[in-house]
Protein backbone atom coordinates (compact mmCIF):
# COMPACT_ATOMS: atom_id res chain seq x y z
CA UNK A 1 0.00 0.00 0.00
CA UNK A 2 1.60 3.48 -0.57
CA UNK A 3 2.03 5.84 1.64
CA UNK A 4 -0.37 8.52 0.44
CA UNK A 5 -3.21 6.18 0.57
CA UNK A 6 -5.90 6.74 3.00
CA UNK A 7 -5.45 6.23 6.41
CA UNK A 8 -6.08 2.55 7.24
CA UNK A 9 -6.57 2.81 11.33
CA UNK A 10 -10.75 3.06 11.68
CA UNK A 11 -9.90 4.80 15.08
CA UNK A 12 -9.62 3.39 18.76
CA UNK A 13 -6.28 0.54 17.90
CA UNK A 14 -8.70 -0.43 15.32
CA UNK A 15 -8.19 -1.52 11.61
CA UNK A 16 -11.08 -1.41 9.05
CA UNK A 17 -10.74 -5.14 6.92
CA UNK A 18 -12.75 -6.07 3.90
CA UNK A 19 -14.29 -9.41 3.59
CA UNK A 20 -15.93 -10.89 0.20
CA UNK A 21 -17.92 -13.91 0.61
CA UNK A 22 -19.48 -16.53 -1.20
CA UNK A 23 -22.53 -18.53 0.17
CA UNK A 24 -25.72 -21.08 -0.27
CA UNK A 25 -28.29 -18.76 1.04
CA UNK A 26 -30.41 -21.97 1.44
CA UNK A 27 -28.79 -22.65 4.74
CA UNK A 28 -29.37 -19.33 6.11
CA UNK A 29 -31.96 -16.80 7.33
CA UNK A 30 -30.83 -14.12 5.74
CA UNK A 31 -27.81 -11.90 5.90
CA UNK A 32 -28.80 -9.98 8.74
CA UNK A 33 -28.07 -11.59 12.16
CA UNK A 34 -31.42 -12.12 14.07
CA UNK A 35 -31.73 -14.23 17.87
CA UNK A 36 -31.82 -18.21 17.61
CA UNK A 37 -31.57 -17.97 13.72
CA UNK A 38 -28.80 -19.15 11.70
CA UNK A 39 -27.49 -16.15 9.47
CA UNK A 40 -24.43 -15.16 7.72
CA UNK A 41 -23.73 -12.16 9.45
CA UNK A 42 -24.04 -14.94 12.63
CA UNK A 43 -21.84 -17.31 11.07
CA UNK A 44 -19.18 -14.90 9.50
CA UNK A 45 -19.23 -12.61 13.00
CA UNK A 46 -18.17 -16.03 15.37
CA UNK A 47 -15.52 -17.15 13.08
CA UNK A 48 -13.87 -13.43 12.95
CA UNK A 49 -14.76 -13.61 17.04
CA UNK A 50 -12.49 -16.35 17.49
CA UNK A 51 -10.14 -15.04 15.82
CA UNK A 52 -9.94 -11.27 16.75
CA UNK A 53 -11.92 -12.02 20.07
CA UNK A 54 -13.90 -9.06 19.14
CA UNK A 55 -15.29 -6.61 16.23
CA UNK A 56 -17.43 -4.48 15.12
CA UNK A 57 -20.45 -4.77 13.49
CA UNK A 58 -20.16 -6.75 9.73
CA UNK A 59 -21.38 -3.74 7.42
CA UNK A 60 -22.57 -5.74 4.40
CA UNK A 61 -23.25 -4.42 1.06
CA UNK A 62 -26.60 -6.18 -0.13
CA UNK A 63 -28.37 -7.52 2.77
CA UNK A 64 -29.54 -10.57 1.18
CA UNK A 65 -33.21 -12.45 2.18
CA UNK A 66 -33.46 -15.70 3.53
CA UNK A 67 -32.87 -18.11 0.90
CA UNK A 68 -30.69 -15.62 -1.53
CA UNK A 69 -27.37 -16.66 -2.33
CA UNK A 70 -23.95 -14.61 -2.99
CA UNK A 71 -21.22 -15.24 -5.28
CA UNK A 72 -19.53 -11.84 -4.62
CA UNK A 73 -20.80 -10.26 -1.29
CA UNK A 74 -19.06 -7.61 0.37
CA UNK A 75 -18.42 -6.88 3.75
CA UNK A 76 -16.41 -4.68 5.86
CA UNK A 77 -15.52 -4.60 9.80
CA UNK A 78 -13.46 -3.06 12.11
CA UNK A 79 -11.22 -5.05 14.41
CA UNK A 80 -8.85 -4.31 17.03
CA UNK A 81 -5.04 -3.76 15.42
CA UNK A 82 -3.14 -5.62 17.01
CA UNK A 83 -4.93 -8.98 17.03
CA UNK A 84 -5.16 -8.38 13.69
CA UNK A 85 -1.53 -8.27 13.13
CA UNK A 86 -1.42 -11.56 15.07
CA UNK A 87 -3.19 -13.80 13.14
CA UNK A 88 -1.21 -14.42 10.00
CA UNK A 89 -3.14 -16.48 7.16
CA UNK A 90 -6.46 -14.77 7.80
CA UNK A 91 -8.24 -16.21 5.03
CA UNK A 92 -6.79 -20.22 5.79
CA UNK A 93 -8.17 -19.79 9.28
CA UNK A 94 -10.99 -18.26 8.50
CA UNK A 95 -11.86 -21.07 5.89
CA UNK A 96 -11.10 -23.44 8.54
CA UNK A 97 -13.39 -22.32 11.10
CA UNK A 98 -16.54 -21.69 8.60
CA UNK A 99 -18.89 -23.90 7.34
CA UNK A 100 -18.67 -25.12 3.63
CA UNK A 101 -21.61 -23.02 2.73
CA UNK A 102 -20.00 -20.11 3.55
CA UNK A 103 -16.49 -19.07 1.90
CA UNK A 104 -14.09 -16.29 1.94
CA UNK A 105 -12.50 -15.52 -1.14
CA UNK A 106 -10.12 -12.54 -0.05
CA UNK A 107 -10.14 -10.36 3.47
CA UNK A 108 -7.56 -7.95 4.13
CA UNK A 109 -7.54 -4.43 5.50
CA UNK A 110 -8.76 -1.42 3.45
CA UNK A 111 -8.81 2.08 3.62
CA UNK A 112 -10.87 3.24 6.83
CA UNK A 113 -12.99 5.32 4.31
CA UNK A 114 -13.83 1.88 2.77
CA UNK A 115 -17.60 1.23 3.43
CA UNK A 116 -19.39 -1.83 1.96
CA UNK A 117 -22.57 -0.39 1.89
CA UNK A 118 -22.22 3.43 1.07
CA UNK A 119 -19.38 3.34 -1.33
CA UNK A 120 -20.75 0.66 -3.25
CA UNK A 121 -21.05 1.96 -7.05
CA UNK A 122 -23.47 -1.13 -8.18
CA UNK A 123 -24.35 -4.28 -7.10
CA UNK A 124 -25.19 -7.03 -9.95
CA UNK A 125 -27.59 -10.11 -9.31
CA UNK A 126 -28.42 -13.06 -11.48
CA UNK A 127 -31.60 -14.86 -11.25
CA UNK A 128 -32.05 -18.40 -12.81
CA UNK A 129 -35.17 -20.04 -14.31
CA UNK A 130 -35.95 -23.17 -15.91
CA UNK A 131 -38.73 -23.88 -17.90
CA UNK A 132 -38.08 -27.48 -18.99
CA UNK A 133 -40.75 -29.34 -18.55
CA UNK A 134 -39.57 -31.84 -16.42
CA UNK A 135 -38.50 -29.70 -13.85
CA UNK A 136 -35.06 -28.09 -12.86
CA UNK A 137 -31.58 -29.61 -13.45
CA UNK A 138 -31.42 -31.79 -9.77
CA UNK A 139 -27.44 -30.66 -9.03
CA UNK A 140 -28.88 -26.44 -9.78
CA UNK A 141 -31.94 -26.81 -7.93
CA UNK A 142 -31.05 -25.06 -5.10
CA UNK A 143 -30.37 -21.86 -7.05
CA UNK A 144 -32.69 -22.33 -10.10
CA UNK A 145 -36.42 -21.80 -9.81
CA UNK A 146 -38.68 -24.08 -11.74
CA UNK A 147 -41.09 -22.59 -14.11
CA UNK A 148 -44.13 -24.60 -15.58
CA UNK A 149 -45.39 -22.53 -18.30
CA UNK A 150 -42.61 -22.06 -21.28
CA UNK A 151 -41.61 -18.88 -21.13
CA UNK A 152 -40.80 -16.22 -24.20
CA UNK A 153 -37.66 -14.89 -23.18
CA UNK A 154 -37.74 -11.84 -26.15
CA UNK A 155 -40.55 -10.68 -24.98
CA UNK A 156 -39.31 -10.56 -21.13
CA UNK A 157 -36.07 -9.15 -22.71
CA UNK A 158 -37.64 -6.23 -24.04
CA UNK A 159 -39.75 -5.67 -20.62
CA UNK A 160 -36.53 -5.17 -18.92
CA UNK A 161 -35.01 -2.95 -21.54
CA UNK A 162 -38.05 -1.02 -21.26
CA UNK A 163 -36.79 -0.21 -17.33
CA UNK A 164 -33.48 0.76 -18.08
CA UNK A 165 -32.19 4.35 -16.39
CA UNK A 166 -33.11 6.43 -13.49
CA UNK A 167 -37.02 5.88 -11.89
CA UNK A 168 -39.02 5.87 -9.07
CA UNK A 169 -39.35 1.82 -8.38
CA UNK A 170 -41.72 2.51 -5.70
CA UNK A 171 -44.05 -0.17 -7.74
CA UNK A 172 -41.41 -2.80 -6.76
CA UNK A 173 -40.19 -2.35 -3.42
CA UNK A 174 -42.00 -4.41 -1.12
CA UNK A 175 -42.32 -1.69 1.57
CA UNK A 176 -41.57 2.15 1.27
CA UNK A 177 -38.26 3.01 3.30
CA UNK A 178 -37.81 6.23 5.07
CA UNK A 179 -35.67 7.27 1.93
CA UNK A 180 -36.60 7.47 -1.52
CA UNK A 181 -36.96 4.69 -4.17
CA UNK A 182 -35.44 5.93 -7.16
CA UNK A 183 -33.02 3.69 -8.49
CA UNK A 184 -30.58 3.79 -11.61
CA UNK A 185 -31.14 0.47 -13.46
CA UNK A 186 -28.12 0.16 -15.27
CA UNK A 187 -28.62 -3.59 -16.80
CA UNK A 188 -31.20 -6.11 -17.50
CA UNK A 189 -30.16 -8.89 -19.78
CA UNK A 190 -31.91 -11.90 -20.06
CA UNK A 191 -30.14 -15.01 -22.01
CA UNK A 192 -31.26 -18.63 -22.48
CA UNK A 193 -29.08 -21.30 -22.91
CA UNK A 194 -31.46 -24.64 -23.39
CA UNK A 195 -33.92 -24.84 -20.74
CA UNK A 196 -32.15 -22.31 -18.63
CA UNK A 197 -32.93 -18.23 -18.70
CA UNK A 198 -30.28 -15.87 -16.81
CA UNK A 199 -31.50 -13.10 -16.01
CA UNK A 200 -28.82 -10.20 -15.20
CA UNK A 201 -29.43 -7.10 -13.03
CA UNK A 202 -27.42 -4.36 -12.28
CA UNK A 203 -28.39 -0.92 -10.47
CA UNK A 204 -26.46 2.01 -8.60
CA UNK A 205 -28.79 -0.43 -5.23
CA UNK A 206 -31.57 -1.78 -5.09
CA UNK A 207 -34.72 -1.25 -2.60
CA UNK A 208 -36.06 -4.12 -1.10
CA UNK A 209 -37.20 -7.33 -2.73
CA UNK A 210 -36.58 -5.10 -6.07
CA UNK A 211 -34.84 -7.59 -8.08
CA UNK A 212 -37.24 -10.30 -7.05
CA UNK A 213 -39.86 -8.02 -7.81
CA UNK A 214 -38.46 -7.17 -11.57
CA UNK A 215 -38.08 -10.92 -12.19
CA UNK A 216 -41.89 -11.62 -10.71
CA UNK A 217 -42.91 -8.76 -13.57
CA UNK A 218 -40.99 -10.47 -16.34
CA UNK A 219 -41.96 -13.93 -15.78
CA UNK A 220 -45.84 -12.42 -16.16
CA UNK A 221 -44.64 -11.23 -19.91
CA UNK A 222 -42.47 -14.38 -20.46
CA UNK A 223 -45.43 -17.02 -19.63
CA UNK A 224 -47.88 -13.90 -21.79
CA UNK A 225 -49.96 -13.24 -18.51
CA UNK A 226 -49.11 -10.04 -19.11
CA UNK A 227 -47.63 -7.75 -22.04
CA UNK A 228 -44.23 -6.42 -22.61
CA UNK A 229 -44.83 -3.25 -21.50
CA UNK A 230 -46.88 -3.63 -18.75
CA UNK A 231 -43.38 -4.03 -16.54
CA UNK A 232 -42.48 -0.37 -17.21
CA UNK A 233 -46.00 0.92 -17.32
CA UNK A 234 -45.62 0.60 -13.19
CA UNK A 235 -43.31 3.18 -13.11
CA UNK A 236 -45.69 5.49 -12.51
CA UNK A 237 -46.75 4.47 -9.44
CA UNK A 238 -45.82 6.29 -6.07
CA UNK A 239 -46.42 2.66 -4.15
CA UNK A 240 -45.77 -0.44 -4.39
CA UNK A 241 -47.83 -2.35 -7.22
CA UNK A 242 -50.29 -5.14 -5.60
CA UNK A 243 -50.65 -7.61 -8.52
CA UNK A 244 -46.33 -8.10 -8.89
CA UNK A 245 -45.80 -11.00 -7.79
CA UNK A 246 -41.81 -11.55 -5.71
CA UNK A 247 -40.29 -14.68 -7.20
CA UNK A 248 -38.67 -16.81 -5.25
CA UNK A 249 -35.92 -16.21 -3.24
CA UNK A 250 -33.67 -19.34 -4.13
CA UNK A 251 -33.44 -18.10 -8.22
CA UNK A 252 -31.49 -14.83 -6.73
CA UNK A 253 -27.88 -15.15 -6.29
CA UNK A 254 -25.28 -11.77 -5.58
CA UNK A 255 -23.06 -12.00 -8.11
CA UNK A 256 -20.51 -8.51 -7.83
CA UNK A 257 -20.66 -5.29 -6.36
CA UNK A 258 -18.38 -2.43 -8.01
CA UNK A 259 -16.43 0.13 -5.99
CA UNK A 260 -14.38 3.18 -6.73
CA UNK A 261 -10.81 3.47 -6.47
CA UNK A 262 -9.23 3.99 -2.81
CA UNK A 263 -8.70 7.65 -3.48
CA UNK A 264 -12.75 8.30 -4.35
CA UNK A 265 -14.04 5.78 -1.53
CA UNK A 266 -14.80 8.95 0.87
CA UNK A 267 -16.73 11.41 -1.62
CA UNK A 268 -18.72 7.92 -2.86
CA UNK A 269 -19.81 7.58 0.95
CA UNK A 270 -20.47 10.97 1.45
CA UNK A 271 -22.92 11.50 -1.39
CA UNK A 272 -24.21 7.78 -1.27
CA UNK A 273 -25.64 8.76 2.04
CA UNK A 274 -27.02 12.34 0.88
CA UNK A 275 -28.73 11.61 -2.19
CA UNK A 276 -30.72 8.03 -0.32
CA UNK A 277 -31.39 8.35 3.26
CA UNK A 278 -30.36 4.46 4.11
CA UNK A 279 -31.82 2.47 1.38
CA UNK A 280 -31.82 -1.06 2.07
CA UNK A 281 -32.26 -0.69 5.39
CA UNK A 282 -34.45 -3.60 6.59
CA UNK B 1 -42.82 -44.10 -35.57
CA UNK B 2 -42.60 -45.53 -39.45
CA UNK B 3 -43.93 -48.84 -40.20
CA UNK B 4 -40.60 -50.56 -41.34
CA UNK B 5 -38.65 -49.84 -38.09
CA UNK B 6 -38.10 -52.71 -35.54
CA UNK B 7 -40.48 -54.11 -33.60
CA UNK B 8 -41.36 -52.54 -30.42
CA UNK B 9 -43.25 -55.22 -28.96
CA UNK B 10 -40.77 -56.44 -25.89
CA UNK B 11 -42.63 -59.95 -26.24
CA UNK B 12 -45.61 -61.17 -23.70
CA UNK B 13 -46.92 -57.90 -23.96
CA UNK B 14 -44.24 -55.55 -22.78
CA UNK B 15 -43.34 -52.65 -24.26
CA UNK B 16 -40.08 -51.56 -24.33
CA UNK B 17 -39.08 -47.86 -22.54
CA UNK B 18 -36.74 -45.65 -22.41
CA UNK B 19 -35.72 -43.17 -20.05
CA UNK B 20 -33.32 -40.42 -19.91
CA UNK B 21 -32.41 -39.21 -16.41
CA UNK B 22 -30.75 -36.67 -14.17
CA UNK B 23 -29.64 -36.76 -10.62
CA UNK B 24 -28.20 -35.54 -7.78
CA UNK B 25 -26.32 -38.35 -7.10
CA UNK B 26 -25.49 -36.92 -2.96
CA UNK B 27 -28.50 -38.85 -2.13
CA UNK B 28 -28.62 -41.94 -2.93
CA UNK B 29 -26.31 -45.09 -2.52
CA UNK B 30 -25.76 -45.16 -5.84
CA UNK B 31 -27.22 -46.70 -8.98
CA UNK B 32 -27.86 -49.96 -8.20
CA UNK B 33 -30.97 -51.49 -6.07
CA UNK B 34 -30.17 -52.62 -2.71
CA UNK B 35 -32.05 -53.44 0.08
CA UNK B 36 -32.21 -50.83 2.77
CA UNK B 37 -30.74 -48.38 0.64
CA UNK B 38 -31.79 -45.40 -1.41
CA UNK B 39 -30.56 -45.61 -4.97
CA UNK B 40 -31.67 -44.07 -7.98
CA UNK B 41 -32.75 -47.50 -9.70
CA UNK B 42 -35.01 -47.94 -6.49
CA UNK B 43 -36.54 -45.03 -6.67
CA UNK B 44 -37.26 -44.52 -10.29
CA UNK B 45 -38.36 -48.41 -10.08
CA UNK B 46 -40.99 -47.27 -7.36
CA UNK B 47 -42.47 -44.67 -9.09
CA UNK B 48 -42.79 -46.51 -12.69
CA UNK B 49 -44.59 -49.54 -10.18
CA UNK B 50 -47.11 -46.90 -9.19
CA UNK B 51 -48.06 -46.43 -12.90
CA UNK B 52 -47.50 -49.60 -14.43
CA UNK B 53 -48.26 -51.84 -11.43
CA UNK B 54 -45.24 -53.97 -12.16
CA UNK B 55 -41.94 -53.61 -14.56
CA UNK B 56 -38.84 -55.72 -15.30
CA UNK B 57 -35.65 -54.54 -14.19
CA UNK B 58 -34.13 -50.96 -15.26
CA UNK B 59 -30.95 -51.53 -17.51
CA UNK B 60 -28.72 -48.46 -17.30
CA UNK B 61 -25.82 -47.37 -19.54
CA UNK B 62 -23.96 -46.49 -16.65
CA UNK B 63 -24.10 -47.54 -13.50
CA UNK B 64 -22.24 -44.83 -11.42
CA UNK B 65 -21.32 -45.37 -7.70
CA UNK B 66 -22.25 -43.84 -4.28
CA UNK B 67 -22.97 -39.76 -4.94
CA UNK B 68 -21.54 -39.93 -8.46
CA UNK B 69 -24.32 -37.68 -10.51
CA UNK B 70 -25.56 -37.62 -13.45
CA UNK B 71 -26.92 -35.42 -16.23
CA UNK B 72 -28.15 -37.74 -19.08
CA UNK B 73 -28.00 -40.84 -17.62
CA UNK B 74 -29.82 -43.82 -20.25
CA UNK B 75 -31.79 -46.56 -18.76
CA UNK B 76 -34.50 -49.06 -20.26
CA UNK B 77 -37.38 -51.17 -18.81
CA UNK B 78 -40.07 -53.71 -20.16
CA UNK B 79 -43.58 -53.19 -18.81
CA UNK B 80 -47.10 -54.28 -19.80
CA UNK B 81 -48.86 -52.95 -23.02
CA UNK B 82 -52.06 -52.23 -21.48
CA UNK B 83 -50.82 -50.40 -18.49
CA UNK B 84 -48.38 -48.23 -20.47
CA UNK B 85 -51.07 -47.38 -23.18
CA UNK B 86 -53.16 -45.95 -20.38
CA UNK B 87 -50.95 -43.64 -18.35
CA UNK B 88 -51.42 -40.93 -20.80
CA UNK B 89 -48.49 -37.92 -19.47
CA UNK B 90 -45.85 -40.12 -18.38
CA UNK B 91 -43.30 -37.94 -17.69
CA UNK B 92 -45.44 -35.27 -16.17
CA UNK B 93 -46.84 -38.34 -14.21
CA UNK B 94 -42.99 -39.34 -13.14
CA UNK B 95 -42.52 -35.81 -12.31
CA UNK B 96 -45.16 -35.92 -10.03
CA UNK B 97 -43.97 -39.25 -8.11
CA UNK B 98 -40.22 -38.89 -8.27
CA UNK B 99 -38.42 -36.82 -5.49
CA UNK B 100 -36.65 -33.59 -6.50
CA UNK B 101 -32.73 -34.56 -6.77
CA UNK B 102 -33.94 -37.26 -9.61
CA UNK B 103 -35.72 -36.19 -12.86
CA UNK B 104 -36.93 -37.46 -15.82
CA UNK B 105 -36.14 -35.47 -18.89
CA UNK B 106 -37.23 -37.62 -21.52
CA UNK B 107 -39.42 -41.30 -21.02
CA UNK B 108 -40.85 -43.21 -24.47
CA UNK B 109 -41.12 -46.42 -26.11
CA UNK B 110 -37.85 -47.66 -28.53
CA UNK B 111 -37.30 -50.80 -30.69
CA UNK B 112 -37.11 -54.13 -28.30
CA UNK B 113 -33.54 -53.80 -29.70
CA UNK B 114 -32.72 -51.19 -27.48
CA UNK B 115 -30.23 -52.24 -24.87
CA UNK B 116 -29.39 -49.29 -22.74
CA UNK B 117 -26.17 -51.11 -22.12
CA UNK B 118 -24.90 -52.70 -24.54
CA UNK B 119 -26.36 -50.43 -27.43
CA UNK B 120 -24.45 -47.54 -26.26
CA UNK B 121 -21.66 -46.63 -28.43
CA UNK B 122 -19.67 -44.15 -26.15
CA UNK B 123 -20.05 -42.65 -22.76
CA UNK B 124 -19.20 -39.29 -21.33
CA UNK B 125 -17.84 -37.70 -17.94
CA UNK B 126 -17.50 -34.35 -16.42
CA UNK B 127 -15.09 -34.25 -13.41
CA UNK B 128 -15.53 -30.67 -11.56
CA UNK B 129 -12.32 -29.88 -9.50
CA UNK B 130 -11.66 -26.17 -7.66
CA UNK B 131 -7.90 -25.55 -6.86
CA UNK B 132 -9.11 -22.24 -5.17
CA UNK B 133 -7.09 -21.05 -1.75
CA UNK B 134 -10.41 -20.67 -0.26
CA UNK B 135 -12.10 -23.63 -1.02
CA UNK B 136 -15.20 -24.70 -3.36
CA UNK B 137 -17.77 -22.53 -4.29
CA UNK B 138 -20.58 -23.21 -2.04
CA UNK B 139 -23.31 -23.75 -4.31
CA UNK B 140 -21.57 -26.03 -6.45
CA UNK B 141 -19.56 -27.99 -3.22
CA UNK B 142 -22.12 -30.66 -4.18
CA UNK B 143 -20.65 -31.57 -7.52
CA UNK B 144 -16.85 -29.87 -7.12
CA UNK B 145 -14.05 -31.33 -5.57
CA UNK B 146 -12.21 -29.42 -3.47
CA UNK B 147 -7.88 -29.63 -4.31
CA UNK B 148 -6.12 -28.03 -1.86
CA UNK B 149 -2.59 -27.33 -3.83
CA UNK B 150 -2.65 -24.96 -7.29
CA UNK B 151 -3.12 -27.40 -10.31
CA UNK B 152 -1.29 -27.15 -13.58
CA UNK B 153 -3.80 -28.06 -16.50
CA UNK B 154 -1.26 -28.05 -19.19
CA UNK B 155 0.51 -30.95 -17.48
CA UNK B 156 -2.76 -32.53 -16.54
CA UNK B 157 -3.84 -32.25 -20.74
CA UNK B 158 -0.39 -33.50 -21.74
CA UNK B 159 -0.69 -36.39 -18.90
CA UNK B 160 -4.48 -36.84 -20.30
CA UNK B 161 -3.18 -36.81 -23.99
CA UNK B 162 -0.94 -39.49 -23.83
CA UNK B 163 -3.97 -41.95 -22.73
CA UNK B 164 -6.10 -41.71 -25.45
CA UNK B 165 -6.94 -44.78 -27.84
CA UNK B 166 -7.59 -48.29 -27.33
CA UNK B 167 -5.83 -49.62 -24.33
CA UNK B 168 -6.07 -52.01 -22.02
CA UNK B 169 -6.99 -49.52 -18.59
CA UNK B 170 -6.46 -52.97 -16.03
CA UNK B 171 -4.34 -50.21 -14.10
CA UNK B 172 -7.06 -47.81 -13.49
CA UNK B 173 -9.85 -50.43 -13.12
CA UNK B 174 -10.72 -50.96 -8.91
CA UNK B 175 -11.58 -54.80 -9.70
CA UNK B 176 -10.62 -56.97 -12.56
CA UNK B 177 -13.68 -58.13 -13.85
CA UNK B 178 -14.41 -61.12 -16.02
CA UNK B 179 -13.50 -59.72 -19.31
CA UNK B 180 -11.60 -57.56 -20.66
CA UNK B 181 -10.34 -54.56 -19.70
CA UNK B 182 -9.03 -52.93 -23.05
CA UNK B 183 -11.05 -49.70 -23.99
CA UNK B 184 -11.22 -47.30 -26.36
CA UNK B 185 -10.40 -43.47 -24.54
CA UNK B 186 -12.11 -41.23 -26.84
CA UNK B 187 -11.74 -37.79 -25.76
CA UNK B 188 -10.03 -36.60 -22.30
CA UNK B 189 -10.19 -32.65 -22.25
CA UNK B 190 -9.29 -30.19 -19.03
CA UNK B 191 -10.73 -27.02 -19.28
CA UNK B 192 -10.07 -24.32 -16.76
CA UNK B 193 -12.29 -20.96 -16.15
CA UNK B 194 -10.70 -18.94 -13.03
CA UNK B 195 -10.31 -21.56 -10.22
CA UNK B 196 -12.10 -24.76 -11.45
CA UNK B 197 -11.20 -27.19 -13.51
CA UNK B 198 -13.56 -29.38 -15.97
CA UNK B 199 -12.29 -32.51 -17.09
CA UNK B 200 -14.52 -34.08 -19.69
CA UNK B 201 -13.70 -38.01 -20.61
CA UNK B 202 -15.31 -40.28 -23.09
CA UNK B 203 -14.54 -43.93 -24.38
CA UNK B 204 -16.69 -46.44 -25.35
CA UNK B 205 -17.33 -48.01 -22.38
CA UNK B 206 -15.46 -47.48 -18.74
CA UNK B 207 -14.67 -50.45 -16.31
CA UNK B 208 -15.28 -50.05 -12.28
CA UNK B 209 -13.92 -46.63 -11.09
CA UNK B 210 -11.91 -45.74 -14.37
CA UNK B 211 -12.98 -42.61 -14.68
CA UNK B 212 -11.89 -41.60 -10.68
CA UNK B 213 -9.01 -43.29 -11.41
CA UNK B 214 -7.68 -41.42 -14.36
CA UNK B 215 -8.59 -38.49 -12.83
CA UNK B 216 -6.53 -39.46 -9.66
CA UNK B 217 -4.00 -40.30 -12.03
CA UNK B 218 -4.06 -36.47 -13.56
CA UNK B 219 -4.39 -34.94 -10.42
CA UNK B 220 -1.11 -36.23 -9.09
CA UNK B 221 0.48 -34.64 -12.04
CA UNK B 222 -1.27 -31.24 -11.94
CA UNK B 223 0.16 -30.67 -8.64
CA UNK B 224 3.63 -31.80 -9.27
CA UNK B 225 3.72 -35.12 -7.25
CA UNK B 226 4.65 -36.97 -10.75
CA UNK B 227 5.65 -36.12 -14.22
CA UNK B 228 3.12 -36.20 -17.13
CA UNK B 229 3.91 -39.17 -18.89
CA UNK B 230 3.02 -41.40 -15.75
CA UNK B 231 -0.50 -42.33 -16.43
CA UNK B 232 0.78 -43.12 -19.52
CA UNK B 233 3.25 -45.68 -18.61
CA UNK B 234 0.92 -47.35 -16.24
CA UNK B 235 -0.89 -48.69 -19.47
CA UNK B 236 1.76 -51.83 -19.57
CA UNK B 237 0.51 -52.92 -16.50
CA UNK B 238 -1.80 -55.77 -16.75
CA UNK B 239 -3.57 -55.37 -13.06
CA UNK B 240 -4.63 -52.19 -10.73
CA UNK B 241 -2.32 -50.34 -9.99
CA UNK B 242 -1.55 -49.45 -6.41
CA UNK B 243 -0.32 -45.82 -6.52
CA UNK B 244 -3.15 -44.42 -8.03
CA UNK B 245 -5.75 -42.73 -6.27
CA UNK B 246 -9.83 -42.90 -7.12
CA UNK B 247 -10.78 -39.32 -6.85
CA UNK B 248 -13.59 -38.81 -4.63
CA UNK B 249 -17.27 -39.31 -6.32
CA UNK B 250 -19.02 -36.22 -5.94
CA UNK B 251 -16.90 -34.12 -8.20
CA UNK B 252 -18.25 -37.05 -10.79
CA UNK B 253 -20.84 -36.88 -13.35
CA UNK B 254 -22.04 -38.92 -16.38
CA UNK B 255 -22.72 -36.27 -18.77
CA UNK B 256 -24.06 -38.13 -21.81
CA UNK B 257 -24.40 -41.44 -23.83
CA UNK B 258 -24.60 -42.30 -27.30
CA UNK B 259 -26.54 -44.55 -29.27
CA UNK B 260 -26.51 -45.73 -32.90
CA UNK B 261 -29.49 -44.95 -35.06
CA UNK B 262 -32.49 -47.49 -34.69
CA UNK B 263 -31.35 -49.33 -37.60
CA UNK B 264 -28.09 -50.27 -36.03
CA UNK B 265 -29.16 -50.84 -32.51
CA UNK B 266 -29.22 -54.96 -32.84
CA UNK B 267 -25.86 -54.74 -34.08
CA UNK B 268 -24.17 -52.76 -31.74
CA UNK B 269 -25.77 -54.93 -29.05
CA UNK B 270 -24.68 -58.32 -30.27
CA UNK B 271 -21.07 -56.88 -31.05
CA UNK B 272 -20.52 -55.20 -27.36
CA UNK B 273 -21.20 -58.42 -26.03
CA UNK B 274 -19.11 -60.28 -28.53
CA UNK B 275 -16.45 -57.86 -27.44
CA UNK B 276 -16.73 -57.09 -23.55
CA UNK B 277 -18.03 -60.21 -21.67
CA UNK B 278 -19.89 -57.74 -19.18
CA UNK B 279 -17.80 -54.71 -18.63
CA UNK B 280 -19.43 -52.16 -16.07
CA UNK B 281 -21.18 -54.99 -13.87
CA UNK B 282 -20.74 -54.82 -9.73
Amino acid sequence: MDADEPDTEAGGGLVRVRLDLTYDGGGFAGWARQPGQRTVQGVVTQALEVLVARCGPLTVAGRTDAGVHALGQVAHVDVPTQAWAAIGDVRGKLSGLLPRDVRVREVGQVPAAFDARFAALWRRYLYRISDAPWGVEPLRRNDTLHWPRSLDEEAMQTAGTALLGTHDFAAFCRRRESGTTIRDLQQLTIERTGHVLEARVQADAFCHSMVRSLIGALLAVGDGRRSPDWPASLLALSTRAGDVQVAPAHGLTLVEVGYPPDEELGNRAKSTRTLRALPGSA
